[in-house]
């Protein structure tokens, strides 16, 4: 959502300044400048990366715009109730909890517990899990972030032709102006859809990388505790260290709401 | 209060420099100059971050106009006289001491004492809540660190716009110099921002950050201190290591003086 | 494949915004801006290394182009396949499939499990292998990355020699946006090669560089899970966990291809 | 000395190299520049720190001027003496060599080997130490750092103001060279005075900060090499690893020395 | 010699281009610019170290032109023969191998091993060596490195310096073309001087260096294999790990090689 938002107010400032200071927009369009800095950029990002890099990069891209962070507190509560089940019927009785569970990677933990594979094993196993996150995801960061670097670049590029042409064929001194005007559109272009377009991408892919971390985290400890024989209060309390304090609401608060759901 | 200082002596160097050098203020007032970069460089900002990592935002920026660094002196002689409680009374009687604490950090670890928790046990949740603290303060100071980073992008982009139409309609060359006064006033205005306002900003953020962090570090050093049942002198002599020479009075004199304030 | 599709794309992406706007190629060839800039660079990059490290860059080159990534499919299938035969007849009937095996790395490990050394000391040898792999790739990424950082200095060295002189001898005023055009006319060499070429080639080589080092982490891990006497099923659980979730295809799948294949 | 030597080389290449073009030197005075540069980078680096931060920072500005390295030679002297003690009379003995010793981090390392504090706990707390002297030192270099940072941003605000007011006010087109030779001084002032003046002082700082931790580096294995009963050969052959192979002397010259400045 | 080489490759590159392009020599000689740009950079670099840590300086720049690098093969070789010899003859055996030794790290490992120093004890001192070769080689590459950073700089100030002289005096507006070329003479000095004379000279530094770290990092692996009896067969297995492929003869070969030069 912050993503539209952002990107729409920086859009309206530039335009509301633009008129304020009683510019035309009619100078500002540019179709060449825009194919140059988008599919150049484009091209030269491309050549850095494999083709199956770059497969899951357009739904990353659509993810930017719409995808949800994690919710650590609904996840607390799961493992608050896995804890109470693993202490009062045994390991054993969390197979049935497998199913309803959506998240694989908690799916994935739980379902090593309960075949009885040891503590450290089951780190291990999630850790190269969230190792193998990394791998997927950072083509895909990485290649959004390369277009943000090489758009001005692109952009330069048009630009320096544009002059070269125009001081190469000066055969009208009162063209010189327009045709400056008109190169320096593509130093325009590329600087606009590196920090308006493709850098605020990359930074929200980021985020929302660097978010789905923390809470895996959260669930690789809180599944070793279920593990480990916590109990659903010990969950609570050391989970609710990895969120902020506005949000914690103890062990207490936490089993009403779950039983309450639970009716 | 050295932000405020701060950023005044330098909005004064400017203004007194400007006199010196004969120039007036008329030239240098630009409301769309204004608007586009504060409002652009807020916008693509937004953009890569999620609505809840900025809700702390606001009060950040106040924080560190306002925010007082934390006084390592006050904690060390408070878990010198933790220590000696519990080396004299054991470490269930700390538990009384625990509602005169404002601090929620070492509350959290005295009650974790006080519950007869494992040294181990104690280290790891203070270090989750430490991850944490990390995991709230960096949105915020990334998103003014990206204001600031923006800003002169911001500028240069309504330079180049204004510089694009001034050379696409030169009807009046004598209207050249005036055109290009006012699209530079955005770079003008881009730079000062970006240097006088927001990267301020997220220097002292980060600054009340880092003491923050090294300030945990001392309590949770104490802490562990206390209950691994080191005397009032080890602690306050370990302790001390971690603040500057001329702050260490040693243990006599502290004693003196927390006895002296309880009289 | 990538990299030539993404340099052409790039490449057609200045051609068809020149045409767009109209300008004329002509004033875009300069032989002396081209050996400037490419042979500059590669004098001034080759300063910086030792013969030695330069053998393999040709090749490297070439390998950016043509470069296919690893079968991370394939391997955990042969993996697979060796903890099947290791558990059945043990670790020393691997010996004869030493000889089918192409991958150097997994050859070195299999022949040390084979010679019956220790699990840690396997591990040590391994990464000393991955290390040297470093070794021997960084040389050549890094003088690709330097002559794409000396190639634009080299641009703007042409530009402003050519810049000195033509503002020297300024005799014909009317030549001096033609001066200029020439001038200009290195700096858009030295920027179109570093980021067209210089820079892409390096990143598609530090990218198998990366894609190899990961292909290498799972066949670490998979030789010494079959050292352990790992079953089949968990070589292929652990393994898959590497891999894009799209291409886990689990034990099962995993062994009727191979037995199909086989038969 | 280095620190005078190089400004003053540095400020006679630049007033040299005046001359030898026949320049004149009072286009080159604008005390207006001078006032916005110093003043307004001050301002600017004052707002992201604490007060008590700065502190330090005059004495720190001394000290990269006359500040000595430590010397590793005469250290590794002491502590061949001290090994010898502690093997001939035990470590109780070398309570009466505690009052010579000037260096506070070696005196709290010894008087914790005399009071019989643990190996590891000694080590501890001489690493709490030694982090506390990076806590210490570290806000002083990073203004230093800051306003060498800022300088040239200040330099640029005030020659962009310039530009604006006398492109803004053209009425005498003869005097827009004069105008902007005087808005150009300011980019001279915060380029010489990042470079010539705060980067060079926070490089020396860095340097001599290095230096010290270095040299205590080398102080606590020493320390614990005389905790551990270690002979004064080994002591000496340990310690000067970690100097320059031309200072090494061995422990026969060393005892020479040592015993001849004694009699 | 590749230091040579391409520094002299890169300036054949200007001068064929400048001839190329049929420009003058005579306009690019500009001694006050070389004087600033060498002298200047040079001051300011000295001003942020210490004078004992230039004392290598000078001769760490001619190194760069002639060091050679160390020649992997030659050393395991030696270390297979002191297997050979410590299996056969134990390892008081190796003392009259010393003699032979040029290398000082090996021959200070070897004297440990005769001395019978504990193998982590043996590792250790080795690093603190690796740590001190750090130590002595880094200023002389962060001074060159600085006398890079600092050139283009320097080329600046002159640059602005020209420009202000020459904009404040247009008394001949003809002469404006020519006091900017003798301007823009420094920082074209400042480019060329970083880019193909301190830059390259510090990667080169710099490249040395890591391949000195990497030398002594199979020294050391291979001396405690020594120590640790290994058989000559698996310190050649091991130490081959860290050369290229190309280079890995194996045992036998090797065996051959030795006996036959000693023969």
């Amino acid at each position: 959502m912050t993503t539209y938002l952002g990107i729409i107010i920086a859009i309206l400032a530039i335009v509301i300044s633009t008129i304020m200071d009683g510019n035309s927009f009619g100078a500002l369009v540019g179709p060449s400048s825009l194919f140059l800095v988008v599919v150049g950029s484009m091209g030269v990002s491309l050549s850095g990366f494999q083709i199956s890099d770059l497969k899951p990069a357009p739904k990353a891209i659509i993810i930017s715009f719409t995808g949800k962070e994690p919710d650590p507190g609904e996840a607390i509560d799961r493992l608050m109730k896995f804890a109470e089940i693993a202490r009062k019927e045994g390991v054993l009785a969390l197979e049935e909890q497998l199913e309803d569970l959506d998240d694989p990677f908690m799916k994935l933990g739980l379902q090593q517990i309960v075949d009885g594979v040891d503590g450290d094993m089951v780190r291990e196993v999630l850790e190269i899990e969230m190792a193998a996150l990394d791998e997927r995801h950072n083509p895909s960061i990485n290649f959004v972030k390369a277009m943000g670097s090489y758009a001005p670049t692109m952009g330069m590029v048009g630009t320096v032709v544009g002059l070269i042409n125009m001081l190469g064929n000066m055969s009208d001194p009162a063209q010189l102006g327009l045709g400056m005007s008109v190169a320096l559109l593509t130093t325009l272009y590329g600087v606009i859809f590196a920090n308006l377009v493709f850098l605020p991408i990359a930074s929200k892919l980021q985020r929302l990388h660097d978010l789905e971390v923390a809470h895996k985290e959260l669930l690789l400890d809180g599944i070793l505790a279920v593990q480990g024989g916590a109990s659903p209060r010990m969950v609570v309390e050391r989970l609710e260290a990895y969120i902020n304090p506005d949000m914690r609401v103890g062990h207490q608060e936490r089993s009403k709401r779950v039983s309450g759901k639970a009716a």
